[in-house]
């Protein structure tokens, strides 16, 4: 039952707010330290900062550094679980649970204390699970680039840089991930080599995307909209509009409560500091500053996000009436 | 920038919907368990089930057992979260977190972990910490029901029961309420004691209403609507909404996940076996049923809301074209 | 099987070691933090430093401050566990623990983890489940002096003070302690009221012995010696054996490991700064300085100990041979 | 200070005393379950009881299954600790704590908290740790056999056995071994490649040995006593000495406590169902029996060192005189 009817978007007004608010983040906040985690992302300059906006018309928007590649990082577990749970339905949810969790994203508690069942797909413990579980789908000696070639098919085949070299340090500096795995493994939760679900893992992270790329990669979860070629429907909508709640519940680690507060709309963030988020049947945005805050989400990038949905009113959580 | 333009609710298709939801759960499943940690709730007929929809013109839905009253219990702690918010504004969340926790609703580790600051409002810590707050803005001896008073004004004088059985019966067994209150008086975080947050605590969970009743006073939540009179505006507009983001991330416990994965709606539940859902912009629903599925969540008060949403493509997640 | 015969003690070696001790220890290191934790005793000054040994002959050695009477706290917790055993035997283990805790002295983690069955006797959860257990023993308007008693008999009747201001502070400091008795509640693991076994337990660790005092206190766990009428034989002797076996796994808080390695004898730490530590067969030692280490016991008294078990050769874990 | 003289101990009393338990314990209890967790050990007959006492004379007392190889595990972990001990001295203990956990003998919660600094050197974590360090004494390419050549010189070149079978079935099912290496990784706090210090640990863990050895390897331990000859003095005397204390809070995993208050000697069990214990200046004592209980630690066997040292008075908790 349809109780909304939607207005076209005007693309020019939603470009002249996307500028404003490059322009006032830049001159308002400091951006935060860039990762330490990932050594071939810790010198990216953390004052550059990009806004894409795809709408449903399928106008593309940009502010910014939008067309500067940035390393997709944790944003590629979105492209990841699309896959797995196209591919095992609900079954998926035997593997790894669906609920947030208090703890920082590579947490090994969690895991030891639910035997091995990953909290959420976003946390570390639980994308692996998932790259685990499309490694099962394919032959032993497929390199399992299915992510990649995913993203791929969503940019239409247009070109974008793995960075092995960035793939090469979040190998090497992935110990703490090999421990989840190793855990997940003792407790039959993961079926693949250790090394063979990291490669695959850390290559989908090294995806090289510009905010307008990520836009429309991730046009996929918006859902509905008035295009009908472009639209998700049947059983492909709803398991969008699930990832959807996903990332609004679990999408940035433990800082996920406060970004729904204060900006209202389902998320991923990743630690090359992007961060691409949804309105649903509306838009798709991607933001991008490398700079980070305490729960590892791009600090520039959020507030970008805050007063782009508080001026524009595209909180999921409604449209308030300006007094 | 409006997007969506209101289209008219249909009172009677929403009326059909509502009434073969009811029907339906009915004969799909089993209810759960009542409590066992209220005494004086656990001898409620499990096979009860009601359900009331506000519609933004004002329009009243109801179905199965809508008129009887039941516990509200921690759906009290919407309530006096807006009191909180409304007093203290922003400064509230020095007290408190804004973040989901993985853990039971009366888990007293992340509170002692976190230095007597409780994970967000809508766990038993969180919730006490916000009375707490409330009793503060009064005189010594104010007896504190300001959450009784509100709800009042919400059903504009309409009586309704504050059950003493229950309360004296929650205050009985209210030990690890006890606890978590002196562990946040140990971290300085409780400034009243630890009896008088106590009784008004389970004063204002044992506030009675009905289905149609507990919709009404929620109607607050549902933010701006056609009907002028009746909206939220401007600031207590904003408010409202971030009430219905904390909803989304930390409204049902540790099955706040899998509700918004499976019904995709703000929603507070309650060990009575009430769940206040907020459609924004759009309806207030009340269901009610008093088995409790493993989170302590109605278990067919939350099946008949996946259906409902389901049904009229309610979720916040977005609305899924049929093929 | 006897594998060992006894040697008189030479008191006057004894006497001049303990001399030499106190005089290195004052020399050597600078007292740690007194307690911030019970008001009534954060004024102490922390130069002082006492020691007593009674020997198995009933020889009494002094060195330092120690007449000066002090609050023994929770060291008071072996005459409680004393007088629980020997009321219940191994029945009171079904409601404490006997394992050592990774967790500081008042974690209430563990007592979540673990359904209310505190670790061991020695946390102050454990200690106030065994002050629950005592009181079960008496009428329920007794004041529940029964360690008081005790100790008094130990002492021959000789006066000592019970600090009524200590008590208060402590009691009014007490809210991390309530916590800790919800929680046991809670589990149906306290059996009298929170404020009621309170007033018990701040009694008692309000308790203040000097050195020489708590000395000829702790003879009771010296076992068997040379003097007949001073022996503790039989069941009380096993009794005894069994609280040594404690003191030396949990006596410490989370530093009894430590304790171990470094000292090499069962003991007991209170947060006044005093320690009675026990060579079975051979001596009571008393030693107090209130500045605490980290893991809350006394740090000049540690060291004292140290330097005196690795002179005299009195560690539990066997005599080494010098080349 | 000497406070005792040695007795000559009465080989034959001894041995009928040993005799007697074994006997005893046969008929009393039934044994506890084999291991699952090393495959290749499960299924070892569970009846099989064994006891080796050497005393401070040299004499040797067997009973039961005493001259049976069996796995010794977890055993081994005294060995590798003495060598590091000798090797790096206390700098050792900034890379291993020295408290008992009270967790289980593989928990990753601990080590994540505690930043990669595991607990214990009898927890697995700090024992890989301890071989870790170990492994740096070598060069690159050594095979790191220190412990088997150590176990070699403590017989005096006797052979015995290394199964490979239980190290690959060790190594198959290390998973949580390999987690906790990789977290120790993440922190720093291990060197060398996981799947190196993998295999010297399995190969430690699968040395087999009877009872009447492992009692003659652990004569090391046993410290000073008659014989000059196989006395250890000194340094070497004073790092067994630690060693004893560490095995008394700490060598029985999460049921150290219980062990010290039944048994009263320091002690290391292993998977394999092997134990052993120091009676300080006085014997070595090896029992096996390869059910176990709860946590892991032989059921028999610890029945047969409570008997025994009930019987002797060997408790470093002191001797009871009987009425």
């Amino acid at each position: 039952m349809r109780t909304e009817t939607f207005l076209k978007i005007d693309k020019q007004a939603v470009q002249e707010i996307a500028q404003a608010v490059v322009k006032d983040v830049r001159k308002m906040a400091r951006p935060g330290e860039v990762t330490s985690k990932v050594p071939a992302l810790s010198d990216a300059d953390p004052d550059q900062l990009g806004l894409a906006i795809l709408t449903r018309e399928g106008d593309l928007v940009t502010a910014g550094d939008a067309h500067t590649p940035f390393s997709i990082q944790s944003v590629s577990k979105v492209f990841s679980l699309e896959l797995a749970l196209e591919a095992y339905g609900d079954e998926l949810w035997t593997r790894v649970g669906r609920e947030p969790s208090g703890d920082p994203y590579n947490s090994i508690i969690d895991l030891e204390l639910h035997r091995g069942i990953p909290r959420n797909p976003f946390m570390n413990a639980g994308a692996l699970v998932v790259v685990d579980a499309l490694l099962d789908l394919l032959d032993p000696d497929d390199e399992g680039r299915a992510v990649i070639d995913f993203v791929s098919g969503l940019l239409c085949g247009e070109e974008f840089t793995i960075n092995e070299k960035v793939a090469s340090s979040d190998e090497e500096a992935g110990h703490m991930n090999r421990a989840l795995m190793s855990v997940a493994k003792h407790f039959d939760n993961l079926h693949n080599p250790v090394e063979k679900v990291m490669d695959a893992y850390v290559h989908q992270c090294a995806i090289e995307l510009s905010c307008q790329q990520l836009a429309r990669a991730g046009r996929f979860l918006m859902l509905e909209g008035p295009d009908e070629a472009a639209s998700r429907k049947g059983a492909a909508g709803r398991r969008a509009r699930r990832i959807l709640s996903l990332m609004t519940t679990c999408g940035q680690y433990d800082g996920s409560g406060e970004f729904a507060y204060r900006v209202g709309l389902p998320a991923k963030s990743g630690v090359g500091g992007g961060i691409l988020a949804i309105v649903p049947n509306t838009a798709s945005i991607a933001v991008w500053s490398p700079g980070l805050d305490e729960s590892g989400n791009s600090l520039l990038g959020t507030l970008a996000l805050e007063m782009l949905t508080d001026t524009i009113e595209w909180s999921v959580f409604g449209a308030v009436k300006t007094l």
